[in-house]
């Protein structure tokens, strides 16, 4: 068992540094969310988080989500879970007050999943998924369908559920089969089965509202004849009283390496040719309502590495601090002590916080642009803040991904033999964290997001402008952090270089562009992460030089920071030649040379 | 479900090129292990393998062992590759003629394992530690109890369990509790609890024999106080027949992350205090008799990440050859390709098979070490590899085991949504090849151990050679290694760089050097790594150039090796500025300051 204490100093800081929080209510909008809110709504969910989510973990896990002749059963715990969810308001936090929401910063809200998704990251799954259907009914949906759906989602009354994948389109989701057929009424008879559905059925709320992408009769191939749909599991009255059920329901349910207590569904929709659907926005646009609702959930699971990490990172610091073992190295006494005095355990632990900091703080930077996307008064701002959110995004969500893998897997080490038993809680952190990198686009389709898209939008603005940013700050660093600025400015450089690399490529160098994504983004997102780490020591400094705050929790970022530039930064920076090389050796061999004979 | 296929033209070209099978039959004893026998062995074990024990894999894992009133029990298709495993006297090869063995070099008995070990890893540890057994007890044992017990050892129907670790005793083992007592017969009682310990009971065999470390009354403290006892499961009379059990018995079975069909059995001696021993070896000199245990078990663990690793690669080929998904990048045809063509996926594959093939040619160079070390006539020879094969150790240990767990998450992510599926048996893959870099010695002991006393053996002499070794290889690459050799040659400069750091600190350096001893370690096995597939290319080319064998596997040697070097080695290159940076940071923060506040 591991307990989970919400890391409030750690958030609250970095909010505070990359997160805008002192910003947030200059927004339009955002007047009421001055710190003293932003402050005691972290409190709070600290405190529910710690005292009722985080004891579920394990017995969910155990327990697991079950299909039964009446649909998903979830563990007994989880009504508790989704009370205190529900009643606490927390879904409420970032939803448009049109709806019930409260209107306040995502950064805010992001900062609340986070503690929610260290408590339990099975659990979290289910609001990420309502929130990017929220998201797109909003943007998308018609007046009457905002109005009878997003009420009873944006207060958990109703969940959401995406269904895009099936088993021959993953990736390549414009590969989809799934049928939609207009009816006089102007609805649309659903007909297909999607796979991977997370939180597609489930016995804690009254209803799901599946959003579906499918293909109108004679629609172009690929993802330009993709549209969306949104299908209750129950239907709904026009006074919003839920009525029979649709022609939807599970066939199955999968059994997975962790989260076990998030049901993954099979869904069959249409078996008796009577499953009723809505539009979504335009047919044929199903595609960029996708988008919608994925840039939204990218960020989200690129923050279940953040929180897994957190958590994992915790409780190996506990075990370290408790577990005595060998005496301390160099050390006179030959006695015992607890093994957070061992040197190359404080590597582990010291690698953990460093990189679960660094991620926090990519992630809340990305949606501090966000913010200011959707809602500064000032059009530049918002153009460049949507571009900067937009190129960050693959970086949280691959970036951040797989150090929750690296970090649950460090934490495990810790505890040594005791990581491998099951009891422990080290295993579950480990089996968990490993679905991130693959769900939501895998980690190799966000390197190619990455170096495709993101890189050469507005023909490269905002990686320039990013770049430009990190430059000032180095060529400023002195004091504490001088002995980072060396090895930081090589960073940048080596991201700025790799950066024209690439961009150069065009497309007669697309296949070299391609094949060098995945070392692009660990130095993009190991740099930047270097980048705010160093920024929040710089704060730290200044907090500490004018006794502000905890000298202890002060003096580590500075640790943590120094760290991180000093022994996980070199590493990235030599991705820099492997990134220039090419793809000549990676298309070399033929494909049946990769078999063994 | 996975199919494994015995990398038979890779592991011989492996022996060949750096476990010495050439050169085998020219030591003394070993003059009937010709090339001829030597093949035959390997598909004979390659056949077994794939066919009768790796598709227990998959079936075992969801069995699991149980303990039932009768002990333990396993899963039911495991009878079937004990009997195998027994009848083709896979268990002999590598032991001495005069307890029953074949006396046939460990190098080749290392091969076969790691054909075994692919085929089932949590079956493979139950002759691992069989053979860790026979070999302290053939070295520290009487005459008489090596006539008792290790011709029924070597014949596998007796097993070997080792019993070293108690619940304040991991990695320290000198704080072990158990107790032993002189009888007036001249045996000992036994009295005490170890855990952890993996199959200490089971269904498949007669009789299991541990080995058990305990102190006797008045013993010195720690290490120096430790002595080994031989406690029988069942009692064993005069003329070998199977007496009356002895008071040992399985308290219970730890539920594990993975390796679920090995029994890893609490054991408890002694509760009738009538749980009887014999000494093996003399008392309190039982360290001496662990580490002959434990030097084999290492690179039997090592070997572990690398049989892992070559199945997950094969499992993640096959999928990638056969599911397609999206076109071709830069390709004109917008049909969707089999996703072996895309470049990102080509990495992660290239990637596990190159650190794959690194680790399997580390770990048979330390073994070929072992055996000139053992059987050369010449004792100077003796003395050089048996330096060369403890250096070795540790790296074969950690750095084989860290990328076991890589290269199952690399081969795990090919998968994408499906290798989160247990069904797959990616995820198998992932779970059990964690424990690796764990047991028999966590990586970070491993890593202290190299830079501890492996290092400073001999004043370095064995570092120095190897080092010396590598510089003139590298002098002489010239052809298609020719592109490599920059990149090489600065990694073996920063090896040795490093090893003179490390070497100098002297005692009074000894924390920066434990801080460091993780990245030393790491930055050793893949310089090794590198310096060994290029060996191999070159040996490749010069095949290639005499029309000599199979023109595309040596192909992919040589781009294996290329892409090694060129993509995975400069980041382990960087890691000397780290190595250097001493151990400050990691000792800067005050150990409350790692907890959330």
């Amino acid at each position: 068992m591991s307990d989970y204490r919400a890391p409030l100093e750690e958030i609250t800081f970095a909010l505070e540094t990359v997160g805008g929080l002192r910003d947030w209510d200059s927004l339009p909008g955002f007047e009421e969310a001055g710190e003293d809110i932003a402050l005691a709504v972290l409190e709070e969910c600290g405190k529910m988080a710690g005292e009722v989510i985080a004891p579920t973990n394990r017995t969910g896990d155990i327990e697991g989500a079950k299909l039964t002749d009446d649909g998903v059963v979830t563990p007994a715990a989880f009504k508790a879970v989704f009370d205190a969810y529900r009643e606490g308001g927390w879904n409420t936090l970032a939803s448009d007050p049109a709806f019930g929401g409260q209107g306040l910063p995502a950064t805010l809200a992001i900062a609340v999943t986070e503690m929610i998704t260290s408590a339990n990251m099975a659990f979290s799954l289910c609001p990420l998924l309502t929130a990017g259907a929220i998201e797109a009914i909003a943007a998308h949906g018609s007046e009457e369908i905002k109005a009878k759906y997003l009420p009873k989602m944006v207060s958990f009354e109703w969940t959401g559920a995406m269904n895009l994948t099936e088993p021959s389109a993953g990736s390549d989701v414009g590969a989809l089969k799934a049928k939609a057929e207009k009816q006089a009424d102007g609805t649309y008879l659903i007909k297909g089965q999607k796979i991977f559905i997370t939180w597609g059925d489930h016995d804690q709320a009254e209803n799901v509202v599946h959003l579906v992408l499918a293909r109108l009769p004679g629609a172009p191939e690929g993802t330009r004849g993709i549209s969306m749909f949104l299908v209750p599991k129950y239907m709904v009255g026009e006074d919003g009283s839920l009525g029979a059920r649709n022609d939807v329901r599970v066939v199955s349910l999968e059994h997975k390496l962790g989260i076990h207590s998030s049901p993954t569904c099979v869904m069959s929709f249409g078996d008796n040719d009577a499953c009723i659907g809505y539009i979504v926005g335009e047919e044929n646009k199903g595609m960029r309502n996708m988008f919608t609702m994925m840039n939204h959930a990218r960020i989200g699971v690129g923050l279940e590495g953040v929180s897994v990490a957190e958590r994992a990172y915790q409780h190996a610091v506990a075990y370290a601090r408790d577990r005595v073992q060998s005496a301390a190295i160099g050390a006179k006494s030959r006695d015992s002590v607890t093994i957070i005095h061992h040197p190359d355990v404080r590597r582990l632990l010291l690698t953990s916080r460093a990189l679960t900091e660094a991620a926090r703080a990519i992630i809340y930077r990305n949606v501090w642009a966000l913010d200011r996307a959707h809602h500064s008064g000032d059009v530049e701002v918002r153009r460049l803040a949507q571009g900067e959110a937009d190129l960050l995004t693959p970086i949280s969500k691959a970036w951040s991904t797989d150090i929750g893998v690296e970090v649950s897997s460090l934490a495990l080490q810790v505890f040594g033999g005791m990581g491998f038993i099951e009891e422990t809680g080290a295993a579950q952190f480990y089996r968990d964290s490993r679905i991130a990198p693959i769900y939501e686009g895998t980690n190799g389709i966000q390197a190619l997001d990455l170096v495709g898209r993101k890189l050469n939008a507005d023909g490269g603005e905002h990686w320039h402008a990013l770049i430009a940013e990190m430059r000032t700050f180095v060529g400023g660093l002195d004091r504490a952090m001088a002995g980072s600025k060396t090895t930081l400015g090589e960073g940048v450089d080596a991201l700025a270089n790799a950066a024209e690399t690439l961009f150069a490529n065009g497309f007669e160098g697309i296949v070299d562009t391609a094949g060098a994504a995945t070392p692009y983004l660990k130095l993009f997102g190991t740099v930047l992460g270097g980048y705010l780490l160093a920024r929040q020591a710089v704060a730290a400094e200044r907090r500490l030089a004018s006794g502000d705050g905890n000298p202890g929790f002060l003096q580590a970022k500075i640790t943590t920071a120094t760290f991180f530039i000093e022994q996980l930064l070199p590493p990235a920076i030599a991705l820099l030649g492997p990134i220039k090389a090419g793809a000549t050796q990676l298309m070399a061999m033929d494909e049946a040379d990769f078999a063994r004979g």
